[in-house]
């Protein structure tokens, strides 16, 4: 039996997993570039604390069970690889597949006959099957069949990784049958709520899907709460009485941000396109169009509200602060951020705009090229979170 | 206390609710342009048989506590007026007032001091405060405040509507605050999920935004099911591990039919056109276009299938069958059927097109110029609610 597991990239996705794995009472190799919070993991140190219940583990488990190192080649005595590493896209939304690529290469050079490696970074449908499978037979030299393959896309939540982990259901796909079934038995080790899929493109696609519902559905919430306030509806007090056990409708917002949600559906949209089905992916296109122009939408709404302020100071005196910088309230990151994307665009149109967010310093926002205020020193304070304007009294 | 409440309208929507006010203890007045099933309802006969639990109603009240007819001066002692009328749109989507409008008017004629108007059907937001209180003003020669106006709108779903009336929630609002409260005590005594909320224009957004719901989740489902095939994965497990708690992807089909969700977007749509928001509606304009253009990519693959069999007979000599040709499985209903639809497109394009309906007889298809056929006798067969195409073997 598999009692060494290497987990390549200690993220936030990464790290919970590897945790929870050597919780279960595996030995795990976690790989990782950052040789600082490879050394704080095994000293015990949880170096992503507002993820519930990581701490303990890390405790527990770092530089014991769960050595964390630059180097594969300490990983080269386990039998699985589980691949967890970012995936950005280009300035087209195309996927940039460098750090993945370099990550299967690596593993390629240290796999064995009978070795799994599973892929769980959220990536375009034939992934592993295509790209994954290439890189790691042209660096072992062994071909499929003397090695498996599988994905299983991991459904994390900033925050709430530990019990998704423990609770949700996990898919795990192979891309042929026998690997499917290895990569469920030994996964089955670790995860309670596993379900095996046919393939590894099934896998690959169930996580898009997801996401893309979620951009549909608040590009949805967005378009309504739009039309309801042309309405002089009360959004959130309709929504209230709309939900119910067939209907979900999402909360407006800035727009969608982070590395997940605004990505996904491109993957599709891209690939749609690229065959020359343009109007398979309609839908998906307007939803991340109307969650990225919602920018624009509380620009406009921001100027109406200081022309409305009685003040007798010209507009671009008026100090507005931006309240809430991080792309979801509560997580430190910014990738995205279209809460930071609406201060710019306040700042490309002339206006005096400030930041505050609870989760950055004021020196961690002058370094983004922002200024920082108290919301009680400003004229006009937008919350981000709660999309509420509050013009000073 | 009010005994006597009328309800203006007997459908689909209007009977069950005359029927479970009838059986709260109330005197019920039932008006129906429909001489024959006014007759049917008065001697305990339900014509609407497949509605769950509505046929033991009309035998215990019909005739008796509900009384139904054609005349709206048999509802002249009521003190409460629902009306729950059909409401068509023009070949614009634009809806077409006159039944409303007609059923307002007539009850104003008898409109007294004190007296309670809940109109139920779905309209555009604004329908109640502008147009129905200006019909009831114009004939009752009363003023708002004289009497009471408010909106509730129908949730029913055909089949399960003595149900959802008892247990789903119903929202209420008022043009004015008397209004509201006044329809929520008087509600309260038949419907026991009922919540208040603060105007009639919010309850009429709360129905129009559940169908939106409804529509773009729907075309969402049908975009996925297109990719999907596309990538050659199968959309229906993919959904189903998909699905979680947080995550409803919907079911792919021909479209969307019936009298509701294809019709509630559209009133947005073109009232935001009509403000000059073009970009306020656009997912929800896209979704509808999806949705309705469905039956092009059915076409197609039956097209596809049709020239992979191996008969050596030309195309157009091929019968086809469109199993299924109501709007929704077990309704027998044809509005805005996207199956009934498909087959006519297919004819169209010069193919030997016959249908089947367990609900419809072969006289009944005779009369809408299809031709009937039993599946088995069919070269191919499409389940329009299955979405299987099988070739005869």
């Amino acid at each position: 039996m598999t009692n060494k597991i290497a987990v390549i990239g200690l993220g936030k996705a990464g790290l919970p997993i590897a945790s929870v794995i050597a919780d279960s009472g595996f030995e795990v190799i976690g790989v990782d570039i950052d040789e600082r919070k490879c050394a704080d993991i095994n000293s015990g140190k949880n170096p992503i604390p507002e993820e519930m219940g990581l701490g303990e583990l890390i405790k527990r488990h770092g530089g014991k069970d769960l050595i964390a190192t630059t180097r594969y080649d300490d990983a080269k005595e386990c039998e699985v690889f589980i691949i967890i590493v970012p995936l950005f896209t280009d300035e087209n939304n195309n996927p940039d597949y460098r750090i993945i690529e370099s990550a299967f290469r690596n593993v390629g050079r240290l796999l064995n006959k009978g070795d799994l490696v599973v892929l769980e970074t959220s990536v375009p449908p034939k992934t592993t099957e295509e790209r994954a499978r290439k890189w790691l037979e042209e660096e072992s030299g062994l071909a499929l069949g003397e090695f498996y393959l599988a994905y299983s896309p991991e459904r994390i939540m900033t925050g709430f990784s530990i019990s998704r982990l423990e609770k949700f259901p996990k898919v795990v796909g192979g891309v042929n049958k026998e690997s499917g079934q290895k990569a469920f038995v030994t996964y089955q080790k670790f995860i309670p709520n596993l379900h095996l899929v046919s393939s590894a493109r099934v896998a690959e696609f169930i996580k898009i899907a997801e996401g893309c519902y979620r951009d549909v559905n608040i590009g949805l919430a967005n378009e309504l709460f739009k039309i309801a306030d042309e309405l002089d509806v009360n959004f959130y007090e309709a929504r209230t009485y709309a939900n119910h056990e067939y209907c979900h409708i999402h909360l407006p917002s800035t727009g969608v941000g982070g590395h997940c949600i605004p990505v996904y559906p491109w993957f599709l949209v891209n690939d749609m396109e690229k065959r020359g089905k343009f109007d398979y992916a309609k839908l998906l296109r307007t939803a991340r169009e109307i969650n990225d122009e919602m920018i624009e939408y509380w620009a406009e709404k921001i100027v109406l509200e200081l022309e409305c302020m009685e003040t007798n100071r010209p507009l671009n005196e008026l100090k507005i602060c931006v309240k809430g910088i991080s792309f979801r309230e509560g997580v430190k990151e910014l990738y995205h951020s279209r809460n930071l994307a609406l201060a710019k665009l306040l700042m490309e149109r002339g206006l005096d705009v400030y930041v505050y967010d609870e989760l950055y310093s004021s020196e961690e926002v002058g370094e983004m090229g922002l200024r920082w205020i108290e919301p009680e020193d400003a004229d006009l304070v937008f919350d981000s979170f709660r999309l509420t304007l509050k013009a000073r009294e």
